[in-house]
């Protein structure tokens, strides 16, 4: 294991979040809410690290899987550690504990939030809150990379290892380029829908804010009843619309704009995207129909709902807690399911779903005739062996991970449905609630909060780089 | 698919069946309860349709993998086809629908029931569905094949359908003698039960249909408040220890009757499953010493309910509905866990939750260390890759056997904690509901009953049996 220049990188990591953290304080400057210190202190301690690791001195500059693992899962949990400072400086928030719980779940895109009045809170915090969602959408470390010169490192290791999944693109993420074009797209969307928000009448900030939350797939809002506060369908189908584009496999956004729209239209994973966002849309609005008596809002607050939990965003535009058990079913298979890889979401992610049914169908076929030799398919290519075992072993890991965090998050004292919840939102970086149940994060113990924080990052890491934290192994030179 | 051949081996299951069923007519001549002809004339239904099947002109008796999956999963659905009858005639249970899931529930072993009073029933009914659970316990082609002759067939494409998983033994189950001798020990240990039993006072009656809801690990009962009704810790005792002894790989009873000590206190899955059973006892007794007040309650009531999970007999010996959420969550992950392979315990089996946590080690260590050629290992011997993956696609096809079948039952209106409660007690064979949740099954709709028929079939079956009903291309000539 590289330590020394892997901690290298960390500092580099730790300098790009202190200029990201003057982003909150010019917003506070702004609006005079008086929180500049906070933004001011945590960005002067970060890059003061950050600073001291360009002292260690690192001749090997060889990065393998293993470093990339390690940088990546110290990386999060460093920024979230500083990240959660200002809440703290400024009282806002004024459990530690706490402060890193709402950052992690921001860093994540998980959304889930220990506050109970997030209206109380200071534009500058606001805005943090949800800036969070929007760099930790693409990642921090692929926004480090587009930005720092890193010629002559194995970055793809540490791509790989933030940005993992079996469909890894072979287009994008590899060279600083290409960072940079990915970068691009999601800036770009980014400012489209900002655009589309205020247009409809959205106050500035909001639609600020509102874009971050949208673009990370985090679902940070700042009212308390979430995107239902604007109480506005233009409003829900632009959101809904841009929750549907930020779930798509970034490497297709790259494809369009290489006019190759054969290669786009021909992704299987896009097209069962649509078309479980279509068949979900279409049964819950028929299902939610005898409570809003107009097909059109049924349609417009199933879609809503439909994108929002398979893209694991986590926004509502209704109070979906009264609708029936179809509905509610329907969605929590929605958070499972997760949008595309290399999008924002995060979830098992259609590809891996897609994967899984031909891998039981393929069982069955063998047991019914062990000599057939069947490969799976996928975008009518072989899918490789190590791809189908890499997704069993995901799903087994999830499940052990799943079952460890509900035993000792049922030792702070909720009920066992609300305890079950908060770790599958958690875990899918949903950060909602659903089927009534609720997802009580503010009243739970410390150690369930810093179980949760695993599991956020478990999630949004897709499993494997936060384990490296808890393998001896991996620690030895 | 050799259908004649098939349909001639379900014909003359059917016949055994019928011979079965006279045992309850037995008990109703004793009674006196005026159920005999219930029984009677669903024997000569079975028996008739049994003789009209060595009509079917089969010259051809080659069974492979496929024909053994298709005649395990229809003997199943039709012998309790038939076994459902005796209740619709008596009019006890006056639906046909409720008389087949009953039925299903008792074949395998699941113990979930329909009835609102199960007190109000004749004795000869309560005989035939706790027998019902006795002969499903350890499978009623096990049975069959032990009594009938069938040199010259390849019964082991039939057993291996009906008695899968992992670990297939190599001792038992190939031949007619080993058979044999699998059900004697069967008997043996249900024969000492019942003694056991009655010694402790407990009526014979009593005493006959426990140890049959005990043997097979289904957990029928007699009584509306279960194994609580008799309210004796020794009773709670003796029907706890069996829980545990039927729920180890009888192959290990066998190694013992052959004296090979060593083979059987060097099984890896034996010393997980107690293992796993002290520690959940020993941190619910603690968990739930507050209620009880007493070290001796608390390590009764934490042991009872430990083994009903794990073995998936789903006995109660207390009200755990109250219990904390830890103990809620150690139960509910117990009966995931389920009993040894070669049991006649459900759910997933220690042995393939063992395969599967070193498969997840296994993951991280490649990972880390792409070029690391790791072995998983079991037993100290190296375990065939086949079998990783084979644990793997049954985690696959329970998921999505599960998520679909929660889909489908919502429809039926319940909420959607009812309805995952329902879907995952019966997928895993355990018959009762926890942590609050009810499992009402009585009120369910049509449909929800025929899901969680399948759905208890395809947990006692392990799955892919049932799927091939449902694989189109398995019924080509």
């Amino acid at each position: 294991m590289n330590y020394r220049y892997s901690l290298q990188i960390v500092g580099r990591i730790m300098t790009v979040t202190a200029g990201l953290i003057l982003l909150p304080a010019l917003v506070s400057v702004i609006y005079g809410d008086g929180n500049v210190h906070c933004f001011i202190i945590t960005a002067l301690i970060l890059l003061a690290l950050g600073m001291l690791s360009t002292l260690i001195k690192a001749t090997d500059k060889n990065i393998y899987a293993r470093e990339g693992f390690l940088i990546v899962a110290l990386s999060w949990v460093v920024i979230s550690l500083f990240g959660a400072l200002p809440y703290v400086l400024s009282g806002e928030i004024p459990s530690y504990i706490d402060a890193y719980f709402e950052t992690v779940s921001g860093f994540t895109t998980t959304g889930a939030t220990i506050l109970t009045d997030v209206e109380s809170m200071s534009h500058s915090m606001l805005f943090w809150r949800s800036f969070t969602n929007w760099i930790g959408g693409m990642g921090v470390l692929v926004f480090a990379f587009a930005i720092l010169s890193q010629s002559g490192t194995r970055i793809v290791h540490i791509i790989r290892a933030e940005a993992p999944g079996p469909g890894f693109g072979k287009l994008v993420s590899k060279t600083k380029i290409n960072l940079q074009i990915l970068y691009g797209i999601y800036i770009a969307l980014s400012v489209i829908e900002f655009i589309l928000l205020v247009c409809g009448g959205m106050p500035v900030f909001d639609a600020v804010v509102n874009t971050f939350g949208t673009a990370g797939t985090g679902g940070f809002a700042i009212k308390n009843a979430s995107i239902a506060a604007y109480n506005s369908a233009y409003v829900d189908y632009v959101v809904g619309i841009f929750m549907v584009l930020f779930g798509i496999n970034f490497n297709l956004y790259f494809l369009l704009l290489m006019l190759r729209l054969g290669d786009v239209f021909r992704s299987e994973e896009l097209r069962w995207y649509f078309g479980i966002i279509v068949f979900s849309t279409v049964t819950i609005a028929a299902n939610i129909y005898p409570i809003y008596k107009t097909v059109g809002d049924s349609m417009r607050y199933a879609f809503f709902q439909v994108v929002s939990f398979i893209s694991t965003t986590g926004y509502t535009a209704t109070d979906y807690n009264h609708w029936p058990a179809y509905s509610h079913t329907v969605l929590i298979t929605l958070f499972f399911i997760g949008a595309c890889v290399g999008s924002t979401g995060c979830g098992f992610k259609v590809m891996r779903v897609i994967i899984m049914l031909k891998t039981a169908f393929k069982e069955i076929r063998f047991s019914l005739n062990p000599r057939s030799v069947s490969t799976i398919m996928f975008d009518k290519k072989p899918v490789d062996r190590s791809v189908v075992t890499g997704v069993g072993s995901y799903v087994i890991a999830f499940t052990i991970i799943f079952f460890a965090s509900v035993l000792i998050v049922s030792a702070g004292g909720l009920d066992f449905a609300s305890n079950t919840t908060a770790v599958l939102v958690c875990l899918n970086n949903l950060g909602i609630g659903v089927a009534g149940a609720q997802t009580n994060f503010p009243s739970m113990s410390v150690l369930s909060k810093l179980v949760l924080c695993f599991d956020m990052l478990v999630g949004r890491l897709e499993i494997f780089p936060m384990l490296i934290l808890f393998t001896p192994a991996a620690w030895r030179k």
